[in-house]
């Protein structure tokens, strides 16, 4: 490998050679139950909304019915008065700072917890109430009365870069929130050089995470201490901008991850009924809980960026690609928050799976009337990659060269280094590409579609884990964990790793089991709390399993190690002699020779007076520093790469798509847990079907969304599932916690442009935008049928 | 010091250059509010009985009406038929191990969780019943029916030692549960050569602890891990002792300890309800809560060890003591448990205060078919040292010589060696004794009594911290900490330190916040939870401050270390040059030079990839190895002395006393809270006045307890309590924790002694048996004046 290997690698050296090797792996790789199974299919496991403390009250949000409007007066009197509330705030109760997100970009933040002075949306929060149950909080919302005076809005992207676009926030920056450019190499030599080039302009819709588990949290405030139970991806970040919206040290706020219904993103953000339930239960000394309405879920939390693309590309009649010019614009809705990142994000996923060496492309994000947008599960890359993967197989098509081939030639490999700094490691994107094609019998079909039949493929890659630069520090986006080995026989592993669904508390205590050689249920798992685990950033950038499953391997490997310098030191021999497994501490050459885990621990306390056998690991990512500064470094310690590839029919009377087969090949190192890579696949191409061809918010002229409910925003259900064969590719990471890659995010971008390739073959149309809705392919099939009779 | 430091000092030794110095400690030594204070006075801390779990069961317990019998059969049809019983269960339901304690006495273990063939106390538990709510549940206890073959009982311990008297548990055994006995020098030879012998036989009663919080427990049973909240004051040893009653791995079980109104020594044990409550919980499915009542706490726990002493004294004409032969009988009850350890603690407490250089003593704890006997509050220690501080003064009396000089005489020392092991190093005992007779004005009105006025004056010693011996190893008894500094601006403490009312949680955040220049409110406490804190042997042998609070100290200086390393060598200079303070880190010789607490960390993680800076700490004192396989050497790491003065005055009409004062001077080092420390004085002396003149469990002729409840079984109230005032006495010890020695039980001990004796003084009469109630008073003087009147 090219790539040098960084300190932070160096520096946990000393435990590879205590690390379990992978010949004696007895877990890693295979298929087992996730550790909250039982809880969860027992309707014991609890979530925000099912917790109740004593004396709680219940709060409600008074939302802007406008989409742009100044804030005249707000009379809170009448809701103050009826029976029942016990408290009514709005903007000006706050004393804190503003939300955003990641903290370091805190200067950029822009949203007040309440409004002070103007509405953004429709949905913008103006005021809040607690009262003795959700009905009288209700009342008194609706008897809050707030004068607005309508200000002019404007509700897409292009509009808002309009030099005489109404300002959303400030005035003379043609509303851009970010504004973010990359470039290498010579991209008007390349043009110029080039033996064709191609310019596609490319769009994306709006689309919400639609996680099961609304949005909520609830506060309480006792001894001077806040504690919050909310619906987070991130205590650690949550903690964070609770403390500083509030104006109070983060020493005074604990946060605690109940379990979490799904995060997709969509729980990144510090929300406003997150503070308004803190401040309310600081005012009223009761605890509050605010948990949102499905409805508000939809235009009150987050949603994807719709982006417009103009890419153009130059190519080699070899099909070598040798530039890509292309223009980005994101539509921010009416607040930054975590949304800020898609920008720069949404650079880097144009840099690969394929080799450009001249690159040349810019991303703006202006700010419109329109819900926040923000991060969601395969953040920027299911834009970018649909846009470039069927603008690929346009290039394809015109150089008459097979798409399979043209991103095989492109595609990246072991060792590639980017000319923006990106360093690939591991990279099986080649195998993925020959695997997925090879079972979508792509050879036999190509050549031989019926009518109204389509196949296609793309390719994506993604980052094992990335981190905000904040502080200047790679520490900023670390995780850290704790194992503690118990003389009783047991392991208890303190991690900060955001379990949200995606089964990370499985594979935490996982890796605790398989390096200690004990079961999975003699490792106790304490996860998600301010106050006992230890920092973690969030579950955001899939790296959970690669920085908090590296962090938990080096905890345990640390404290792994302590007990067998112990031990070996009483057998006359080195800690890498020892083995453990079975419950049992062994000398690899003499099975006879071996104690139990218990007793081992006893010997390690014995000689150490007592003290606890502890182990402590991180992993802070060193490479990114300067990506959002210059633009240009390495990501992520590591990438996953995937093919997804699509087998379509299209009823050229209805324009209904038919998906009849998906092949998802994903190179993610070695699967922790096979069964839950599968689910992440099959998850993955869920939504990656409904972004290609079901899912799209829709407002009115006055920015109200349309469809904000699950019987009028369609996504696609059980039954709407093609039949779907995961294949894993790829070597196991030289990196990863036990050769592990990302799994959850890498493996949505395909999906859409795999689905659309195909309807194009099926259809020989273009599709450009998205949704590719049976509606839009039925009218295009009819355009086209009437432009071929008038030809004829 | 003439005591050689051992290993466990020497290991932690590269600490004490980075702890806070004397001269700067900001909290140690001060008073300050409770960490629990607003809790508790607000009603908002959770005890076991506040706790509710949704589908919780409630559980009682059928009792044995007889002292002793044979179980013929037991039928539970009619309970299990009940409408709303949800199970009923009895002795052979378990199939784990029988309950003691400790663990390294397991083999002695003597009580089934619920009795299989034979009730040996009233009171002793049959069956178990889990209902849906608790009048349920005491419908079907009525409901069972228990068949039983009486068998003859023997209710005190000089019966039971007759060689006809019935097995409690094993014939040929006299009954005895366990026998101990200690010799030094040649006691032949020094009575031989003695100038004064004095041979005396004194009595004391059975006593309950009387703590304001009944036992209870609740156990839930989900994904095969029972968790289990409980009144304990050891949640390690609670888990132990419920895994090994139900014959499951301790890795199964979770205990936690919430919130506890007292102890006392009697929530050492593991006890059936706790036993019950988690077979119940895991045959239902349902969590099941048991709460004793007040009644069956009185005879369902665990009471005081009633001790018969004979005493033989020798003495030269100085008042030099040469020898002591003693015989101790302790009336053990039907059970042994923590019990067992009674004996050999009673004959370690006659070694101390006072220098004795020959010894020859031994002890017996029979079983009788009372409630078992068990720890309380000044274990063994205020029976002993009431016999022997009320021999002292009559041994003064015969030899002329004034109490206080004789105690003077042959009180300990600095640096004293035992003849049987004992090692003190810090000792103030003289100044205890100095300052408590000047404070009662010993010398002024000693020889200027009015009639009916008394003082008298006793001392004691405790140890700081013992434990058991167990595998052994000192590490069973050691205590383990963790604390982490976080980034944010505080830091949290993982102790095992089990908080049961005497302020150990205040204690444990004190020294964390004194060490790091933090606030109290900066630190977060996590305590006694075994799956979130190291372990800990438990709240018994004044251990807490000293093992738990110099495993603290520890665990919070290794993490200072962690950080002022990186400091110092960004700094240039050495971790000993830096210090904490108000929330900054300085370099001593340059005030300016300083950064944030947080910056601290951050320059910590920064340098250690995101490691979060974890200390560990721990203390296991390793002289105990001995005592109870040899009875002899070192039994704790530091003792405390004291001296009690009480002045008296008893009406010769009704034999009513007052205690007009009480001065209570205690060398306990450096009182690390010195509002906590007074609170611990007060509380003794109320505990020792209640022995000494009030408490006594009264039994029928058929072993029925007669007076279970607080209107039949008179303790003393705030209204009865003396004027009391406490002397802080003597040095910091040197390996204390900031220099802390115990200040909770070795307090207890003086009190009734020093009452007593002035009760002598003030009539004229030798009490040699507790209590000493105005009844008997009135019941000896009447006597005397017939006698007196007889006479003349």
């Amino acid at each position: 490998m090219a790539k040098e290997r960084s300190e932070n690698w160096k520096y946990y050296d000393h435990l590879k050679k205590i690390y379990k090797k992978p010949e004696d792996y007895e877990l890693a790789g295979k298929s087992y139950t996730r550790v909250d199974a039982e809880d969860k299919v027992t309707g014991r496991a609890k979530y925000t909304e099912d917790i109740i403390l004593p004396g709680m009250l219940y709060g409600k949000l008074k939302r802007s019915p406008y989409a742009h409007a100044k804030i005249i007066s707000i009379d809170t009197s009448k809701a103050e008065a009826l029976s029942g509330v016990k408290c009514v705030i709005t903007g000006k109760d706050f004393h804190g700072g503003k939300l955003g997100n990641p903290e370091a970009f805190k200067e950029l933040a822009d949203k007040d917890p309440l409004c002070r002075d103007e509405v953004r949306f429709v949905g913008d929060e103006v005021a809040a109430v607690a009262a003795v149950d959700e009905e009288t909080a209700q009342e008194a919302i609706d008897l809050i009365e707030v004068v607005y005076e309508e200000l002019p809005c404007v509700l897409n992207s292009t509009d808002a870069l309009k030099d005489d676009a109404p300002a959303v926030h400030y005035p003379d920056t043609h509303n851009i929130s970010m504004f973010t450019t990359m470039q290498a190499g010579d991209c008007d030599k390349a043009f110029a050089e080039a033996d064709y080039t191609d310019k596609h302009h490319y769009s994306t819709q709006m689309m919400v995470h639609a996680a099961i588990e609304p949005h909520g949290a609830i506060a309480k405030w006792e001894n001077n201490e806040l504690t919050v139970w909310t619906t987070t991806q991130g205590a650690y970040v949550s903690r964070f901008w609770i403390a500083y919206g509030l104006g109070i040290p983060q020493s005074q706020v604990r946060v605690i991850k109940p379990y979490v219904g799904g995060g997709f993103g969509g729980k990144l953000d510090a929300f406003p009924h997150e503070l308004s339930a803190c401040l309310m239960a600081m005012k009223t000394g009761r605890p509050v809980k605010i948990i949102l309405s499905r409805e508000e879920v939809f235009f009150g939390t987050r949603s994807r960026h719709p982006i417009e693309f103009t890419i153009e590309s130059a190519f080699k009649k070899d099909g070598t690609m040798l530039a890509k010019r292309c223009q980005h614009v994101l539509d921010g809705g009416a607040y930054g928050g975590s949304g800020i990142a898609a920008n720069a994000l949404s650079l880097i996923w144009a840099t690969f799976p394929y080799r450009i060496p001249n690159l040349d492309m810019t991303a703006r994000r202006p700010y419109t009337n329109k819900p926040a947008s923000g991060a969601m599960r395969g953040y920027s890359a299911c834009q970018v990659h649909f846009a470039n993967d069927v603008h690929m197989d346009e290039v394809a098509e015109e150089l008459g060269i097979d798409p399979v081939e043209l991103r095989r030639i492109n595609g990246c490999v072991p060792g590639y280094q980017g000319p923006t700094g990106l360093q690939v490691t591991s990279c099986a994107f080649r195998e993925t590409l020959d695997k997925a094609s090879e079972a979508i019998h792509w050879e036999e079909r190509k050549n031989n579609l019926k009518p109204g039949e389509g196949i296609g493929v793309a390719g994506s890659g993604f980052v094992s884990g990335t981190g905000f630069p904040v502080l200047e520090t790679p520490a900023y986006a670390s995780a850290s964990t704790t194992v503690r080995l118990n003389r009783e026989g047991y392991a208890t592993v303190f991690t900060g790793a955001n379990e949200i669904g995606q089964g990370s508390d499985t594979v935490m205590t996982m890796i605790v089991a398989e390096e200690l050689g004990l079961k999975m249920d003699e490792v106790k798992l304490v996860q998600s709390d301010t106050t006992l685990t230890p920092y973690d950033a969030g579950s955001f950038g899939s790296r959970v399993t690669f920085l908090g499953g590296n962090a938990t391997r080096r905890a345990v490997g640390d404290a792994k190690l302590k007990l067998l310098e112990v031990v070996a030191e009483s057998w006359g021999c080195k800690p890498e002699d020892i083995t453990m497994k079975d419950h049992r501490v062994f000398i690899k050459s003499d099975s006879e020779k071996n104690i139990s885990y218990s007793e081992g621990i006893w010997m390690y306390e014995e000689k150490h007076f007592g003290k606890a056998v502890i182990g402590v690991g991180s992993f802070a990512h060193d490479g990114d520093k300067d990506i959002y500064v210059k633009n240009e470094g390495n990501y992520a310690p590591a990438y996953s790469f995937s093919t997804g590839a699509a087998r379509v029919e299209v009823d050229d009377e209805t324009g209904c798509i038919d998906i009849s087969d998906f092949i998802f090949a994903h190179d993610c190192g070695r699967p922790l847990n096979l069964r839950a890579v599968e689910g992440q696949i099959e998850g993955s191409v869920l939504l990656g079907l409904g972004f290609a061809v079901y899912e799209e918010c829709l407002f009115n002229e006055k920015g109200k969304m349309l469809n904000p409910s699950f019987r009028d925003y369609r996504f696609p259900t059980a039954l709407d599932m093609p039949q779907i064969q995961s294949i894993i590719c790829g070597e196991p990471d030289e990196e990863g916690p036990f050769g592990a890659k990302e799994a959850g995010e890498g493996s949505t971008a395909p999906v859409g442009p795999a689905i659309v390739n195909a309807i194009n073959r099926a259809t020989g149309l273009k599709f450009h935008d998205l949704p590719v809705t049976p509606e839009k392919v039925w009218r295009a099939i009819k355009e086209k049928k009437a432009a071929e009779a008038a030809n004829h």
